[in-house]
């Protein structure tokens, strides 16, 4: 498998571990949400200082409001938090490159 | 860093290997998006048997119509495959408990 299967298995994986915690095993409950964003998104977290960020997000992602993530409604998290990253990246590289 | 921030990293990693090739280094030319697919994501493209596949993806996802992809032009690809897989899995589950 190359890298970029490899990430894509990642997520998947790391989606289903928390979603497999209680209720429906397919999707994220608000409870398991925030245990995935605690345990494997850290750093997103500490920039993130307003109480209601995960009810936010919760409400922003969930297409369907059925108050459950399912992975197609989760993907949108992890591909804006990597295009973030990304642009900060690539905007440090330009100022070390000034 | 947690499994997940890793698969992150690695996408915008892999991302730049390719997009730094030629012409302009922050963005992948119809060249490097095919050498991307071809070397990374080698069990997608044999899925895909349709010549013009590539010419439709880097169509699909060219946002501002400038022949070349950013990252956040590229992430929804990997997004969209990785949905793609996670509902096959779904469903091999499903078959499997029956």
């Amino acid at each position: 498998m190359t890298e970029l299967e490899k990430s894509m298995e990642s997520m998947i994986t790391v989606f289903h571990r928390y979603a497999n915690e209680g209720g429906n095993k397919s999707t994220l409950s608000k409870k398991e949400l925030k245990k995935l964003i605690e345990n494997e998104l850290p750093n997103f977290l500490k920039s993130q200082k307003s109480p209601d960020t995960l009810d936010r997000i919760l409400k922003d992602l969930d297409q369907n409001k059925d108050d459950e993530l399912d992975f197609e409604e989760f993907a949108p998290l992890i591909i804006g938090l990597s295009v973030a990253c990304e642009k900060h990246y690539a905007l440090l590289h330009e100022k070390a490159k000034k």
